[in-house]
């Protein structure tokens, strides 16, 4: 079949709509109709070039939500008619990583994934001269028809808004998660977030969910207060503002030292403080920012010697079939909010118009509504 | 009262044993007869000037075992004949760190032991001409009898040898409690130990006790190879003899990556390539040794983004009073040695040789039997 998409051809050039050749599902694949998607940081860095993993041409975007449409011979979990999620991190519930209970990195796909392709090794997508386009995280959600892995799709109840949940395809988990699953945050904690974009507004909203006590955002952009107080956030600090160094400034503010601390900004100096802003004994700081390729953390041992834990998070520790429709039901429900975030809606066509939004710093999150 | 003491005059100078003043227990102290004291890195790395908290003149020496002679106003927790281990970390069982469970690190007399004073912020030790001299780490157990807080007392069973169960006041539990405390590790695990001294062996027999799979040690001299294996390790790996990088090395041999790693080193380059080397998802990896003033650990945010985690102990994340009676127990009743680790029973006069035999690596651990 034909669909339209937005084809990346090379690192550092807009996106080009147009039409493409989509092959049907194969075993154990699904094909969803892509209804709507976020234009995600992680899109951009790929985008630009700065991704050494990237590769090119191939069909972007990895935040979606959609309908499924068609399945391959095997597939079990999902048929036609459903409302899905992709999930870049798939849950096989087969191998080592999904027995274990620490951790959600299934690995049963992740060469093939790495590589642009389906599991077979193949890709799904041709130029309309039969020339091979790779997909994207899995998922490649720029693309109004899309093939993915069964493994790689969560099933949500069919009321929920397409052009609002895709958002949990990646940034509202991430945020919602890093608290939940990877920091186990309990109520009446303190905590700091690094970065009030749209990972960091989730991980306030993910505290508040929780019950912290003190929920501390931190950013160079004042601009950036109002969303995160309708959010949850109790204080405000913008390290301009600060005379002397941050850390004992965070330390008092959070009267010794921050519960759980979260880098939401990619910096590694900001990681730094995170983690040594945390409270001696018992403070837990959790990288989600991806950083700058090459780019190294440091601190002195005493750090963690006194009682500080340095952890990461990837898609915020969730088990995507498992975990995703929760989140989804809760947004439903009221217990977490995503409407304020979903800042432009945009056609396929206007594409490039949310990367630019997002360069200009004006934009939380843009969809895509196809 | 005068005692027989190893006075540290300067950094850099051996001890002088020689008689001092002790003022008796005021108000919550106690006053221990010590009858036996490990001889420990830690004690030498203050002595040789390293410690940039150092101070001069003091009576070094925290891992001890001795015999309650008498008690000051309000203690209720010992009584004149108890046989106990000092605790350089102590436990009030009051302060906010001991309510948290998260946490061993005592906060409630941290101050003045850092100033080398028992808590009411004066010394008990003084020259025979009236000049004061310092306590250290709270402990001083290079003195024949030393006064020390209450809360900094664990009380044990009184059928245990000093001379093995001094070692419970530091080295012991800090390698057994890294493993059960800090690592919380299960049965089934694979680790990896950097570092075969007196601590990497506890961490070693720590592991032992809670039945993991595969234990590997990790260290350049072979001579250490022989002990581990007394005590459990089950690989030995010398990074001299490793061609090419030892983290692939030691990921290879550990069937993905290790579940805990430990570095017992206290070099930086070290606490690196055990982080790298735990497992992808899961690995933990936590840091016992005491690095250099200055020195930083570094790593790239990607190492804890896919599911590593760093972290620090200090005493084994042992609550002293509480858990040291439990390790000296352990020991009586066989599920830990100590004995072989013991390679040397000094006097007094001969303390100095016991600093001799650490520099030349020619022992586990020096004991001075008073």
């Amino acid at each position: 079949m034909k669909t339209r998409a937005a084809v990346a051809w090379k690192a550092g050039q807009p996106l080009e709509v147009t039409e493409v050749n989509l092959d049907g599902p194969r075993e154990g694949e699904v094909l969803v109709e892509i209804k709507a998607t976020g234009i995600c940081h992680t899109d951009e860095f790929t985008l630009s070039g700065a991704d050494p993993e990237g590769l090119f041409p191939a069909i972007l975007g990895h935040e979606g939500a959609g309908v499924v449409v068609d399945t391959g011979p095997g597939v079990t979990s999902v048929k036609k008619g459903d409302h899905v999620i992709p999930l870049y991190t798939p849950e096989c519930r087969e191998c080592d990583y999904c027995l274990n209970p620490k951790t959600n990195l299934c690995q049963s796909i992740r060469t093939t994934q790495g590589q642009g392709l389906m599991p077979d090794g193949t890709s799904r997508f041709t130029t309309l001269d039969g020339d091979p386009i790779l997909h994207y995280m899995g998922t490649s959600t720029f693309s109004n028809y899309t093939v993915l892995p069964e493994i790689a799709l969560a099933k949500i109840r069919p009321d929920a808004p397409f052009d609002k949940v895709c958002y949990i395809g990646c940034g509202v988990t991430t945020g919602v998660g890093a608290v939940i699953n990877t920091a186990k945050a309990e109520p009446g904690c303190r905590a700091v977030v690094f970065g009030l974009g749209g990972i960091g507004l989730n991980v306030i909203q993910g505290l508040r969910l929780i019950g912290a006590d003190q929920i501390v955002g931190v950013d160079l952009n004042p601009a950036k207060r109002e969303m995160a107080e309708r959010f949850g956030m109790t204080d405000f600090v913008n390290p301009a503002e600060v005379e002397g160094d941050l850390v004992p400034y965070l330390v008092n503010l959070t009267k010794g030292g921050a519960d759980y601390t979260f880098d939401a900004t990619g910096n590694v100096q900001v990681m730094r403080t995170a983690l040594e802003c945390a409270h001696k004994g018992w403070g837990e700081s959790i990288i989600i920012g991806v950083a700058p390729s090459g780019a190294e953390i440091a601190t002195r041992p005493f750090q963690l010697v006194t009682g500080r834990t340095w952890k990461g998070t990837a898609f915020g520790g969730a088990r995507g079939r498992t975990d995703v429709p929760k989140i989804v039901d809760w947004y439903m429900q009221g217990k977490i909010e995503i409407d304020p975030m979903i800042t432009h809606t945009l056609t396929l066509d206007d594409i490039n118009t949310g990367f630019d939004l997002m360069h200009a710093g004006e934009s939380i999150r843009s969809v895509v509504v196809y």
